[in-house]
């Protein structure tokens, strides 16, 4: 945990943010896999994580602005649960350390609320996205689920400080990073053909296991790089394939890292990997210099993908005017997600909180009806502190290619005929994170090799 | 997945037991960690995975037993999805799998069920442990989540025929099992001073993912085995600890596999660990033993307490008659939970249907309030085809002794001077599963080593 003043800090700027009132944060529960009492990994929240960094499931906390305190309410374990689970921190050396003084049953949340509600005072929670906590709020607040109506101004408050990363939160994410540069290390040095895919995904979560971090989300570990949400991995890696690896540690504070690199399953790239290999890291570099408060990440966004257009222009594969093809959306044929979004406690960061607030402002609200432009995380104006991944990548997507190539659509961009030689080549994604600065932005973690050459040269070592 | 005859007969004769009505079985969801779209690994609901055999989150069926119908209610991929997620079996194709001939969108379940109530079917469903599903079956049939009623006649259905398992999930059992004798094996292998409890628990975790298998359930890897739902792991091992392992494979299908051992951290017990490693095993010999049709698993949990007492008087930690000693349960000092319960689909099979129904009958049923007996989980006569764990321990727990002693309880039986010197001496279980067959019992899986000169002997070739 950071020191208990951190806490009291935060939760000072949020009262003040929101002004009046009275804001109910739930910690998360445990979830049950099969049975009640077979439960996954407890996560916490990552909002009362940040107010409080208490990691106990079932319990919550009441701000109460108005009255100038905050009280958590959660159970302490009885005699029975010591004997069946040992004797462990009780939850008021826990408030303690988040600088909470008072602290009651949960039991007592319930007739608080109500009486708060009495009194008059209004209620602000933010958006429950676990189903018990929908149901917890319905039961505290006496609504139906379907009328949960979480506080704009409760959301906006805790986005714009989560937003702004502290030193020491920036600490924890490099923390992360460092597991996780580790991570896809092992995973260049271990895979060979004949390998399932799986067997690489395994190893680097034994790795980060080892050094006390889960992962911060599935990993992606592919051979199929163009499917961008991809669960499956049972494919046999061959000589041939390139693997894309996704995937990133999470601290014990809850920061998240996320990267991913993209190589081959042999000692070295095809001559039409390498080539759009090189395609997609130009991509990153352009993007990556354009970082800066002063730079929407839209624009970062569409830059990047004229940088692609213009590679796949040379090689062939589009043609025309790159602004144009991207002003078009042409590009999305190769490049249909975001070039990257927010990160943090969260590796999308706020998600729950929603994307409107987290990655958009009401001036310039998300566009969510253009392909490509759909799935862009984040569009707003950066700020220093923000952090955030940059991930570009080319995906040959056989049925878009199919459904696009049947309308003829935007067919003065797209080469159809030479892009079939393509048809099987897969998917490359390069990403790293990043922090803005006042200046520009610093790049997060250790430098994980990303040049073809230099992969290459790593892998030469380890797989013939 | 089994033939599709399989889940059709499963289905036929629940719909004989059940008689009338309309059977409602959910799917489960997949289950946010920190945000909707970063979820746990799914886990299938374990009775959906009995008659139907299909994977899928956000799938239901219906069996409609008036008129001879089943039909599985779940949405396809978009072409969007496919985009994002790659081309996947179909619906269809999974339905084709299960034996069903009839899909229909998840949207078309609510009005489903509405026709069918005005019409005047009964619906039965079981209980939902999922919070989603809680409020899935709540919209569905527009009751609030506090008056949800599960259909008696449908969990005993269900809880009679998952009990008798068949021969193709008793070879699933043992799939699970040799995976996890492995586990188990590699743990004593690897297990070494100066490790973290969390090594080893990430090494049988790691063996069990590349074999494909998750872990049945979070594993208990412990220096302190006498807490007996321990999930720090975070003890550093030191020369003269015991290590309890409690862990077990889940196979693709489903079925787990649930084995205890426990073993010097050292190459050796020490005198008082084998002393007491002794009376443990031989309370489970005893316990096997006993297993066959002709008795109830009470009767075996009872008679197992009392060699365990047999054995502590041995030592001079209890005293007087063991057979009054169980009856006044002064063994539950040093076992204060159950000797085992049944195993298949979830580690503790069907827990989510009710104990009162899994383990006991509405003529015996279960003692809820003796401290030792109301952990019993299953307590009911034994059948041919039940598949069950054995698991005596013996667990020094100091806050339950301080306890005792405090009020000199049952100080007849119980030398509580002698057992100053055992404070520290931490828990020792000792795990396997059995089938009861028509005549006994078979124990199912590979033979994992099991007495103290069996372990010490494999031990030495790893540590010194």
């Amino acid at each position: 945990m950071f020191s208990p003043q951190t806490y009291q800090h935060r939760r000072d700027t949020l009262q003040m943010k929101v002004g009046s009132g009275l804001i109910l944060l739930l910690g998360n529960t445990e979830n049950p896999i099969n049975f009640e009492h077979n439960t996954y990994p407890f996560r916490q929240d990552s909002t009362f994580l940040y107010y409080f960094g208490i990691k106990a499931a079932n319990i919550a906390a009441v701000i109460d602005i108005d009255n100038q305190r905050t009280i958590i309410f959660g159970d302490e374990l009885n005699m029975d649960q010591i004997v069946w689970m040992g004797r462990q921190e009780t939850l008021k050396e826990k408030c303690d350390q988040s600088g909470v003084q008072t602290s009651m049953p949960f039991s007592a949340l319930q007739p608080f609320l109500h009486s708060a509600s009495k009194a008059g005072q209004q209620i602000h929670y933010l958006p429950p996205y676990q189903s018990f906590n929908k149901i917890v709020i319905s039961d505290l607040l006496g609504i139906a689920i379907k009328n949960i109506n979480p506080s704009p101004s409760l959301i906006k408050a805790v986005v714009s400080q989560r937003s702004i990363k502290e030193q020491q939160e920036l600490e924890e994410i490099e923390a992360a990073l460092k597991v996780s540069v580790d991570m896809h290390l092992l995973a260049m040095k271990f895979t060979k053909p004949g390998m399932m895919e799986r067997d690489i995904a395994n190893a680097i979560q034994h790795h980060a296991a080892n050094h006390g971090s889960p992962l911060a989300y599935p990993p992606i570990v592919t051979v199929h790089g163009e499917i961008l949400h991809n669960s499956y991995k049972l494919n046999i890696l061959k000589q041939g394939d390139m693997l894309l690896n996704d995937s990133g540690a999470e601290t014990a504070l809850g920061y998240a890292a996320d990267l991913t690199r993209t190589f081959p399953v042999g000692a070295n790239f095809t001559t039409q990997q390498r080539e759009l290999y090189d395609v997609v890291l130009h991509s990153f570099y352009a993007a990556r210099e354009l970082l800066s408060p002063e730079i929407t990440f839209k624009e970062v966004h569409l830059s990047a993908c004229e940088r692609l257009v213009e590679g796949l222009i040379a090689l062939g594969l589009m043609k025309g005017d790159p602004k144009e093809a991207v002003r078009q959306h042409a590009h999305t044929l190769f490049f249909q997600c975001g070039l990257g979004h927010m990160m943090g406690l969260d590796v999308h960061d706020m998600e729950d909180l929603g994307e409107q607030y987290v990655g958009y402002t009401e001036e310039e609200p998300k566009d969510t009806r253009t392909f490509g432009l759909k799935s862009l995380r984040l569009g707003k104006k950066l700020a220093p502190g923000f952090v955030l991944t940059v991930e570009p990548g080319i995906y040959i997507i056989p049925e878009l290619i199919d459904r696009w190539q049947a309308e003829n659509k935007l067919s003065d961009f797209i080469n159809y005929d030479k892009l079939r030689t393509y048809r099987n080549f897969g998917g490359i994604r390069i990403e790293d994170n990043f922090v803005i600065t006042e200046s520009g932005y610093r790049q997060l973690g250790p430098e994980l090799i990303k040049t073809a050459h230099e992969i290459e040269n790593f892998r030469k070592d380890y797989v013939s």
